[in-house]
């Protein structure tokens, strides 16, 4: 069975933005690929090293998330890059083969830098980035990496760094990555804004109903839209990109015509909403909680997952001891 | 009492240049110092990734040529880079923290860039190369590492980071290290050209006595001297170095007087030399064949020095991932 490898940075609890841009297609691969997920954590000291959070903990935090919306340690092989040291070591022998200019030329290192202007970037790690995703993937052959559109550069960064592998040592041992275009419906955060933690507006998948509901019913509209009596435009209304994603067609049809006449209202257009994300919540949370009951230490609870990625990603580091001689 | 680290590539027999350059002083700091031997492996592959030669074969010929000369796995911490993943694992952290600009500014980036213009060294490796060399000290917190003149910058950079890395995550767990300046007595190859293996011009500490004499016997000398009658001059001769290194007050005297003088003929300076070469090279010789007796594999002689090199950077990583909160 061909191989899919993905990984999420352990920076706090998951969104909803997180489910729809990338965990629910994690959760449909499992079903036709061989899967490996996996914790991040060095990525996550490439823009964060100054205040590294507590990494640490968000590491349990994060697989939680993962198990609550159906990622399933029977079929997929979870680990944690930190606790597979061979990720440093492919690492330091392709740096020897890996052009600086590579890395440099990569799109997303400019932009994120641009980004992130308040944070001081010019470090090694950050520049050389690409090449450690680069060693996640194919340290375990996989064919296919879920990637948004602005990722594409990276992977094929990857592709050109295992054909100047195979080439200088005359050999075929790794697996040259594809990368399996995700399409990410378009969700903003309660205020109208990108959704981020640091801003406080994303809808997170463990989140207090509750709170859920003070969030979605206080939530930015068509601002153009003032009074009840106003007619409303659904195409530039964040509750409907929501609607988009949890209504059925009928409703959406429902709403477009009634927030257009002005027949219906924000609050009920909201209700709606709220109403599906309950229904989309509630399972969730209920597995966690479940999952939540039975897991101590995380460690121990995917030792298998970790034994498992340790021990392929070792003999492909024979593999590669070998072709570099050392 | 202090630590002493200091590395060698494993890239062929180590040559007389090599002895009175590093490991002559490496014998005596064995008598003061709790001293750090290791393999430099990785660093091997920054210079020579593209022909690796069997990094591997070479690994046991450098250990046996330590102990030839008389280093005391005893006494000394002796392993290989490679064995020990934290190298891999502290260099992926402190990439984190180290900017690109630092690594770029080294002096011998630039020069080794210069003249080594026939290899490509436009890799992240050959970039990144200070840093893995102060991952190498600070792991086992050695206090001293024996450097040549055009090396203090490398201490240099190592002192930064350790710096930054405390002022970053408020701690203090690396020693920063001093460089320990060692005088290197000049010695040219026997064709008066810098020696180097490629030349074919050095004299091997496990070299044949008959190859030895050979090589001395047609050695370059003043090159002004052409008769036997002519008077020479000790001064530009670098048979006269060898005698700087190797004989006595009154023969250096002798020889002084009779060349200058053209009362002693170069074949009969060259055999005084000679006579003190073989009386250096035939005890070293000895051992290595003793040594050579007793050891199968390599990886087992060394094994406790690795076991105890592995523990010691294994306890420092410890600290470094939890300041790091990983
Ligand atoms: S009715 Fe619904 S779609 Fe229309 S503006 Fe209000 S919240 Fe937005
Ligand atoms: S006599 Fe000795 S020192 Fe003088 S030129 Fe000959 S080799 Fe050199």
């Amino acid at each position: 069975m061909e191989k899919v490898l993905s990984g999420m940075r352990p920076t706090g609890k998951l969104h909803i933005g997180h489910y729809f841009g990338a965990l629910k297609n994690w959760v449909k691969l499992q079903e036709q690929y061989e899967c490996f997920y996996f914790v991040a954590d060095w990525h996550a000291l490439t823009t964060s090293y100054e205040n590294p959070e507590d990494i640490n903990t968000f590491r349990k935090e994060l697989i939680l998330d993962w198990l609550s919306v159906g990622i399933d340690p029977e079929k997929s092989t979870l680990f944690v890059q930190s606790k597979n040291l061979y990720h440093a070591e492919l690492f330091v022998l392709l740096s020897m083969i890996t052009p600086v200019a590579w890395l440099e030329r990569c799109p997303s290192y400019k932009e994120i830098k641009m980004e992130m202007k308040d944070r001081d970037l010019n470090n090694l790690g950050f520049l050389s980035y690409p090449l450690l995703q680069t060693v996640d993937i194919i340290l375990y052959s996989a064919k296919y990496v879920p990637v948004g559109v602005d990722q594409i550069p990276h992977i094929e960064i990857s592709r050109e760094i295992v054909r100047r592998f195979h080439y200088l040592y005359d050999c075929e041992i790794f697996v040259e990555p594809e990368g399996l275009l995700t399409e990410v419906p378009k969700l903003l955060g309660t205020d109208g804004r990108k959704m981020s933690k640091s801003y406080g507006n994303t809808i997170m998948l463990s989140e207090d109903l509750k709170s859920v509901e003070k969030k979605v019913m206080t939530m930015i509209t068509d601002t153009n839209r003032k009074r009840r009596s106003d007619p409303g435009n659904p195409d530039v209304c964040p509750v409907f990109d929501y609607h988009k994603v949890f209504s059925t067609e009928d409703e959406k049809q429902e709403i477009i015509f009634g927030c257009k006449n002005a027949k219906i209202g924000c609050v009920d257009c909201k209700k709606i909403l709220l109403k599906h994300l309950f229904e989309f919540l509630t399972p969730i949370q209920e597995k966690r909680k479940e999952y939540e009951k039975i897991i101590g230490d995380i460690d121990d609870f995917i030792k298998d997952g970790q034994e498992r990625a340790n021990t392929i990603a070792g003999e492909i580091m024979e593999k590669v001891r070998r072709v570099m001689k050392i």
